[in-house]
């Protein structure tokens, strides 16, 4: 079969005001690690403000929001690659000069998330909140550790 | 069990600097609309470049970032709601004024990213090329109707 080029085309074009014109490698891998930062913020919310008391338990969204923690939660590493040091960003040299350990963060980030999901679908918020404590110790560390204020 | 009151409050400083400060909730949504197609975008790239031959097909990637898609692609909607029609954005009035159809249109590219998923999952290049381009149809028909340039 040949090459759908009509159709690499449509997509190239579908997205080309979505990323920045004539951005480099480095700063589409900056926007794209902190797109998705502010995905995982914005998915966060809801079951912060039910772990809080400031909205109604409901169940399907727990669910809903911490499945896709858990899914958002293996993609900002990738974006944190040699030659991003610098540029439009918060993260402090530490981040790539212990990368280990900066990986090791990010997992802890993957399997508390994957926690919390499975907390969510208990249905029991008692089980919930625990669990995005655990969630939010992960974000707090490698946020105090590896990000400028 | 009691409210982990830390927990909350640690989350909500590490996610101080990524959410916008003072942003309404408005502008919240938009920038977490913007950031979920970033995070598409960037996903969208290592499979556009097996299916076009600019990178050797991998089969384990492709399937990753296909999945993500499937997940991304339920993500954006609920930041179009009311009230976002104008500010830091390229939308048309028309995706509001039409939000069946533009609700229609997010539907289709879930279910167009949920059978790229499965294209990968077959390991041959050959099904998935025809179908990325089903799901860059979708991509480009919303943005051409949707999107200011």
């Amino acid at each position: 079969m040949k090459v759908a080029l009509p159709a690499i085309v449509a997509v190239a074009v579908a997205f080309s005001a979505v990323t920045v014109n004539a951005a480099t490698k480095e700063e589409e891998a900056i926007k794209y690690r902190k797109a998705v930062m502010t995905t995982m913020a914005w998915n966060v919310g809801p079951i912060g403000a039910m772990v809080k008391g400031d909205r109604p338990f409901d169940k399907d969204l727990a669910i809903r929001n911490a499945e896709r923690l858990e899914a958002l939660a293996k993609m900002p590493l990738e974006g944190f690659a040699p030659g991003t040091e610098q540029g439009d960003t918060k993260v402090k040299a530490e981040a790539f000069l212990e990368m280990d350990k900066f990986r090791a963060g990010m997992e802890k980030l993957q399997s508390e998330t994957a926690k919390l999901a499975q907390a969510a679908k208990s249905g029991n918020l008692d089980q919930i909140k625990p669990q995005f404590g655990e969630v939010g110790k992960v974000c707090k560390g490698c946020h105090d550790t590896y990000r400028n204020k």
